[in-house]
């Protein structure tokens, strides 16, 4: 009786600090979850290595991957590949440990079809909390700033609604220990460990 | 605009260890939410202060209080009033602090009842996954304790149904680590987050 693991995911507006956040949560040592490595048609950088960066993939390999459901979610950047093997996610999952993904905001649209019970984390940039100040202390930047920066908040509160939580990214650091923390509250919420009881109570 | 505090509420059944985690989230010092102090008509024992371990009331000004419904939740134990002072919760609150209630399980419900948005934590006796436990590697109990644990634990779970949060007794200081976890998640929560910026945009 294995109580499966939670699917995470770590997406925000690009440019936002995910790569470097997720890097932040896996050099720590109490990390208790496994990061998803994506799949690539993208030419290995330097230093980068297959099954730990990326699994590098052919795009005939990628296209045979898509045609046979084997993604949770891809798309392509600037003619290339990128995905979430799906195999891997189910795998661990099923052996009880969460599973950790950083990906665009696209694909976390996609996840959130597939597996609604994911735990959805938007990275949000500290400039939303930048610009309430700015709103609050007027009349120091001129009409068309302000009002172009309330067009990117109105964008970017758009992009949050599917998600479960919003986390700033006005420090990694802080930013790590906030996901962090949402993993353990998430493990104690009262119906995952009921549920938990219950099935155990039923057992006898 | 202050964003409003979080009521922490923290119960369990008796003898589960409330009073020695609320202690031990107090004595660190990264807690960053406000003890409520309770009111009580019972005489202080050594040591104790008033205004910091509890309010001592006469019987008479604890009535008085019941009956200008200033507080929260109250009950009588062994001939003793024991309340929540609703003021104090109320102001620190609204001044945008978390406020930290450690209560019996019958206050729990008065409070749940006056604050439905409050966060409701239940402190576990770790005997639930000791349970778990004993069931899965069965034969070495006989079958009235099994049968006697069974009835407690299935009392507990009923109890639980209440709360959003479970968090399991094991070591005092994990409880105390997943409790403050909760809360720093709590704080991140999309709805909470989002409301704060469209409340914000909607200024402009």
């Amino acid at each position: 009786m294995i109580e499966k693991g939670l699917l995470i995911v770590l997406s925000g507006p690009s440019g936002v600090g995910k790569g470097t956040v997720r890097k932040g949560i896996f050099s720590q040592k109490d990390t208790a979850f496994e990061y998803s490595v994506s799949a690539t048609t993208r030419k290995p950088r330097e230093g980068e290595v297959h099954g730990v960066d990326y699994f590098f993939k052919s795009r005939e390999e990628f296209e045979d991957m898509i045609a046979n459901d084997q993604l949770l979610e891809y798309a392509e950047y600037v003619g290339n590949y990128y995905g979430t093997p799906v195999e891997y996610v189910r795998e661990t999952i099923d052996a009880g440990k969460d599973v950790f993904l950083e990906i665009e905001v696209q694909g976390a649209g996609q996840v959130r079809r597939k597996f609604p019970e994911g735990l959805f984390i938007f990275l949000a940039p500290p400039s939303l909390s930048e610009l309430e100040n700015r709103i609050v202390t007027r009349g120091t930047e001129s009409e068309d700033l302000i009002r172009s920066r309330m067009k990117a908040a109105r964008e970017e509160l758009e992009m949050m609604e599917l998600y479960d939580y919003v986390v700033e990214n006005d420090e990694v650091e802080l930013a790590c220990e906030r996901i962090k923390a949402i993993v353990v509250a998430e493990h104690c919420r009262r119906e995952r460990v009921q549920y938990r009881y219950k099935k155990m109570l039923e057992v006898d």
